[in-house]
C-alpha cells in the first residue's frame, strides 16, 4: 500500500494556501505541566480542519473531472468542507445527509451553495455512489483518500515550521485522516518528536486496533456513546496503515475529561472547541503520566457545537465538583 | 506634539516578534453584509492585545533602566501584560491594583511573577508614582506613551500585511492607544482604507470629543455603566492628538448589541471575546448603514471575562427575543 509522503503534503500546502487559514501556534500560559501550544483549527472558516483535505482533493482533480462536480456523504464538518471547497472552484457539489440531520446543519451546508439531499441514513452511501456513477461525478471521501490525508497533513507541516523542536504532538483520531497526515509531516520534519493519537475511551477502536496489529471493529452503537460526535468513525485500511507507522501511541480520554477540556479552552484559551476538538487538551490535562515531557502541541480540530451544549459544559465543571 | 510614525511601529514589530502571537485574519463565512475578517487579539497569551504595547515599552528601555524594574497601575489586561513582559526580561514588576480587585485577577497577575500591591483605588496612582521616585523604577502607562502606542500599532501593521486592499478597519477605542497605533499603521500603509473607532454609547466620550474638536470629560461614574469594562478609560492628550488625525469616525454601539456580538463571536467564529473585544463586531453587525462597504476587518481586542458572564451572554440572545 502506498503511503502519503512529505512531498505530497508539500504539494497540498501550495494548493490550500490562501484558502485554509494558516493557524498560528498559541502559547498557553496557564499550562503548568510543561510548555503547551494549541493549534486552533476550529478557527478555519468552516470551523474545522476538514477544509484542508477536501480542498486539496478537489484541487488535485484535473479540470474536466472537477467540472463534472463532486459528491460527499456526511452530516458533519466534512459536508461543509466539500461544499465550501467546491464553491471556491465554482463547481457543483451534492451532499447526501441523513434525513435526521438538524435543519441548522443542512442550512449551513446549503449556504455554501451545495445541493443537500436528505435520505434515510442507510441509503446515504449507496445514493452517493449511484449519483457518482450516473453523472460521472467524483466522490470526496472524508478520510479514506491519499489527497485528503495529504491535505490534513498541511496542519502538521505548519506545526513543524512554527516549532521545529516540538517534542510531543497530540492529534485527535477518528477516521484517521488528520492523524495520518499530521503524523506523516511530523515524522519527516521533526524525527525526534513523538506523535500521539487521542480518542475517547468510549470510541477507543484505534487504541485497540493498534494493540492488536489489525483493525478491530467496534459497533456504531458502541462508538456513538461518546459526546465527541466527530470521533465516532473508524480508520480505513489506508489510514490504519499510516497510523501504524506514524503514531507513537494512542491516549484515551474520559467523557468528563473531555467536558472539562472544553471548559478550559473557553475560559483560559478563549477558544470555543467542540468536544472532539478538545480531546487533545484533555490528554494534556489529565494524562500527563502517559506522555513524554517537553514542548507539546495539542491540535484543536474543530469548534462546531450546539450553543446549548456549550452553555451546559460551561455551567458545570465535572472534575471540580 | 510628536506623533508616532510608521517607522516607530516597524521598530516595535521587530521587538515584539516571537513574544506577541502574530494573529491571523480570520475570514467569516457567516458575514452577509460584505466580507469580514476578524483579528483575534483575544488569542494573545495574556488574552488581549496589551502585550504588544507593554512589551515594546519595556524592550525600548536601556538595559540599566530596565534592570531597575517597572511599575504599573491597572486591574485589567494591562497589569497582566506588564507582568508578563517584565518576566520575559527577568526584571522586577510592581503592579498596584485596587483593593477591590477580584482574587482571580490578582492571582493571574502574580502568576507572571509580578509583585501585586493592593491599595484603595484613589491611592493607586500616587502610590505607583511614589515607588517610581523612591526606587528609580519606570512607570509603564496603559496608553499615554509613544512606545505603548507604537507597540499596539503592530496589530495594524499585520492587518496591512495580510490584507493590503482592506477597505474598512474597526478598532475599539477607550484610552486610545490601540486605535492610535492601528490607525497610524493603516493610514501609512493602506491610504485608501477607512479607520473607525468603536465605543459603547454609554462611554462615548471619544465620539463627543472628536465632534467638539477637544477632549470632553465624562465622569467615571457615567462611563462605568457599560458592560464593556475595558472601554471605560478616556484618551490622553497624546492619544487624542493621534485619533484626530487617524480616525475617519467613531461608531457607538448599544449594550444589547455588544451582548449579541459576544454571542455571535462564540457561536459563529468560535472565539471567546470579552464585551470590550466584541464592540467592533457589534458595529459590523448593527451599524452597517454608518460604514462604507467593502473588505472589513474587525479587531477583537481581548477575551478575558468571567465564565459566569459568558454563560449569561450565551444563554440569552437579547436581540432575538
Amino acid at each position: 500500500m502506498n503511503l502519503v509522503t512529505i512531498d505530497d503534503i508539500h504539494a497540498a500546502a501550495k494548493r490550500v494556501a490562501g484558502v485554509a487559514v494558516r493557524t498560528p501556534l498559541l502559547p498557553q500560559g496557564w499550562a503548568t505541566r510543561g510548555e503547551l501550544w494549541l493549534k486552533p483549527e476550529n478557527l478555519q472558516q468552516i470551523g474545522a480542519f476538514k477544509i484542508r483535505g477536501a480542498y486539496n482533493a478537489i484541487a488535485a482533480l484535473d479540470e474536466a473531472t472537477r467540472a463534472r462536480g463532486v459528491v460527499a456523504y456526511s452530516s458533519g464538518n466534512h459536508a461543509q468542507a466539500v461544499a465550501y471547497a467546491a464553491k471556491q472552484f465554482g463547481v457543483h457539489a451534492v451532499i447526501f445527509v441523513p434525513d435526521t440531520t438538524p435543519r441548522v446543519k443542512v442550512e449551513a451546508t446549503a449556504a455554501h451553495g451545495a445541493e443537500v439531499v436528505q435520505v434515510p441514513t442507510a441509503e446515504r452511501e449507496p445514493a452517493a455512489h449511484a449519483l457518482v456513477e450516473a453523472k460521472n461525478m467524483t466522490l470526496i471521501p472524508p478520510y479514506d483518500h491519499a489527497d485528503v490525508i495529504a491535505g490534513q497533513g498541511t496542519a502538521g507541516l505548519e506545526i513543524a515550521e512554527d516549532l521545529p523542536d516540538v517534542d510531543v504532538v497530540l492529534v485527535p483520531v477518528s477516521g484517521g485522516g488528520l492523524a495520518s497526515g499530521v503524523g506523516t509531516a511530523i515524522r519527516a520534519l521533526c524525527p525526534d518528536a513523538k506523535v500521539y493519537g487521542v480518542e475517547p475511551e468510549l470510541a477507543a477502536d484505534t487504541a485497540e486496533s493498534l494493540r492488536a496489529g489489525e483493525r478491530v471493529e467496534w459497533s456504531m452503537e458502541r462508538r456513538s456513546r461518546t459526546i465527541a460526535d466527530g470521533l465516532r468513525a473508524q480508520p480505513s485500511a489506508l489510514t490504519f496503515a499510516h497510523l501504524q507507522v506514524v503514531l507513537d501511541g494512542v491516549i484515551t480520554v474520559g467523557e468528563d475529561e473531555i467536558r472539562a477540556a472544553v471548559r478550559t479552552l473557553a475560559t483560559k484559551a478563549h477558544l470555543v472547541a467542540e468536544p472532539s476538538g478538545a480531546v487533545t487538551t484533555a490528554a494534556y490535562l489529565f494524562h500527563g503520566d502517559e506522555l513524554p515531557s517537553g514542548k507539546t502541541v495539542a491540535l484543536v480540530s474543530g469548534g462546531n457545537l450546539d450553543p446549548a451544549v456549550l452553555v451546559e459544559l460551561l455551567l458545570v465543571d465535572p472534575l471540580s465538583e
